[in-house]
């Protein structure tokens, strides 16, 4: 069982997963700075997962405030908001959560600071309980897409890690296929520079008995061309109304070699990933890292002292090379997306 | 200075490229052996480098012979041939330089033993001070093709380390264009899972001075969509005679999103890398290496004790992706390969 975020007794306990395979360690947040710094340092990494740690910080945050004054309680929690707004700027579902916890901080009823308290903690609570049941959801509409037998690429990490407890996205549905007995194979591609596949995605296979390889990124394009590969199944940081997909650097490379070996590529994602504000991929901000990460791999230094890296962190695959989205409303076409998602949503 | 192979006094100095470039120490063979086993332990690499290496691990053999019995001596030394064509299957020049050493034991002249050995010195050398020549003939041509300021990605290690002490051949004609003032910057892939680009081309560019990036495999695919690089610059292990290019894994990947982005690919090899008894890429021989380079890297383990891993070292770039061959002979369309180095070279 694994259990990447654990709240209890004013303290909330993230497992490290820079830390991972080789240990399991929680690191200990006990107010919000330690929340935010966490989430930029990728202790608790993923897209969904990042959304509940900041709203489960935000909460923290709220504790520690004095409550008499409930205008300057207001304003301080905008300031905590914002702060974690910052910690990184690719994934939707962060916005996405912290505008629901600043939904509450408005205060239409005019609550008091303890009453505004608890219900933060309702709303992060929900935003958590939700995100297993969309899991649930997404795993089964994909299973659906898996034949008996069939070898799945995947990449990054979107399991139980990723997704702060449910079952996961893409790696959620390569599970529920696996449980419904379809026994796939799983290609695990490292993904570099953090290597999110070889330490996180093949511990959580390996914990579920899935059988799995390693690879590197460079092999999954010849892994294709040689018949190898039947889909590929990623997950999505965010998405834009046109169906262009920010993920993990190293994604848009495998969508176009899928598409050049004709194997199908689903992209597995809540359909709260879809930003309705942004209408192509060219207006998603795209984080850049550290040169540290790529010029090091995890404490080891693999290149020459001084050596300059670029660490771009994802990239964006045009809507084009996306056979379908698999999302927790079922599959959909990446040009149904507005149909589907857009007018309703849009503010 | 680089100084991959050095022979003096009967002891053949290899420069341990596994341990590049944090430390700089030469591997000492004094026998066959060593020297076959410096070659599959990829103590030196590089497919131009591992046929000058083997050889140089021919003559150390013969010299250690017995010469009383000239038929005895033959059959020895045609073990040792076999020994060293065993190390590795992928790269041609390896049975290509031994081709040409085997030649020499057929002794049609009737030579004595001391003789033999004299001549087989004389082609290792010869062997060696060819592919320097080659080298800056590749060098030449291919530096013709860059434009002021060009970015160019290349990719695993094609330089110095890789030629036993030329120029190098994609690697060479970045120096080249560097040299007469072309201003180049390259985008360096680190080429997983052996890092011989993060840890070879990265130290080879720096110790030349030119200005040049770390990228991780990844991310050359965005980068190329993003109008980053302007052309690819790969070397290649062995060519089939429609000009399907054998080379280091990931490199059929990079071929197919150039292409997909209308970036040229460069294929620099000297002609000898044609080998004209395989007519397709289908028939080339491809290396798998140990998974323990997928699941750690360098000595640290990245993935869950007992993880499976695949490690193919090598993939095939059909023809079609190809923009030219720049080998020393001049620029050779892939379509024109089989007609200007095919029919006078069969056997």
């Amino acid at each position: 069982m694994i259990d990447p975020i654990i709240y209890q007794d004013g303290i909330l306990r993230l497992l490290d997963q820079r830390r991972l395979p080789t240990q399991r360690v929680y690191l200990e947040c006990r107010d919000y700075q330690q929340v935010a710094r966490a989430i930029r340092d990728m202790v608790v990494r993923g897209a969904p997962a990042i959304g509940i740690t900041a709203a489960l910080g935000v909460c923290l945050g709220a504790q520690e405030l004095p409550e008499e004054d409930p205008a300057f309680f207001l304003q301080q929690l905008q300031e905590i908001i914002g702060l974690m707004r910052s910690t990184r700027p690719t994934a939707i579902n962060l916005s996405w959560a912290l505008d629901r916890m600043e939904e509450i901080c408005k205060d239409e009823e005019g609550l008091s600071p303890p009453l505004i308290k608890e219900r933060l903690w309702q709303e992060a609570l929900k935003i958590w309980q939700e995100e297993k049941q969309i899991n649930e959801a997404i795993a089964h509409w994909g299973a659906g897409l898996i034949k008996k037998g069939d070898k799945i690429l995947t990449y990054c990490n979107t399991g139980t890690l990723a997704t702060g407890g449910g079952l996961g996205t893409a790696l959620g549905i390569i599970k529920q296929a696996y449980r419904e007995g379809k026994d796939p194979l799983v290609m695990v591609s490292e993904t570099r520079p953090y290597l999110q596949g070889a330490r996180l995605t093949a511990w959580e296979l390996k914990e579920e008995g899935v059988p799995h390889r390693l690879i590197t990124d460079n092999m999954a394009g010849f892994l294709m061309q040689r018949g190898k590969i039947d889909l590929v199944l990623v997950g999505a940081d965010r998405i834009a109304l046109n169906g262009d997909v920010a993920n993990k650097i190293g994604t848009y490379s495998l969508a176009v070699l899928a598409r050049e070996n004709q194997v199908p590529f689903y992209v597995a994602a809540p359909t709260s990933t879809v930003d309705v504000r942004i209408a192509t991929g060219k207006d998603i901000p795209l984080e850049e890292r550290p040169a540290q990460e790529v010029t090091h791999l995890l404490e080891q230094q693999i290149a020459p002292p001084g050596t300059e890296a670029i660490n771009l962190a994802f990239d964006i695959t045009p809507h084009h090379y996306i056979t379908a989205f698999i999302t927790e409303k079922g599959i959909i076409l990446p040009s149904q997306l507005r149909l589907k998602l857009g007018p309703q949503n849009i503010n």
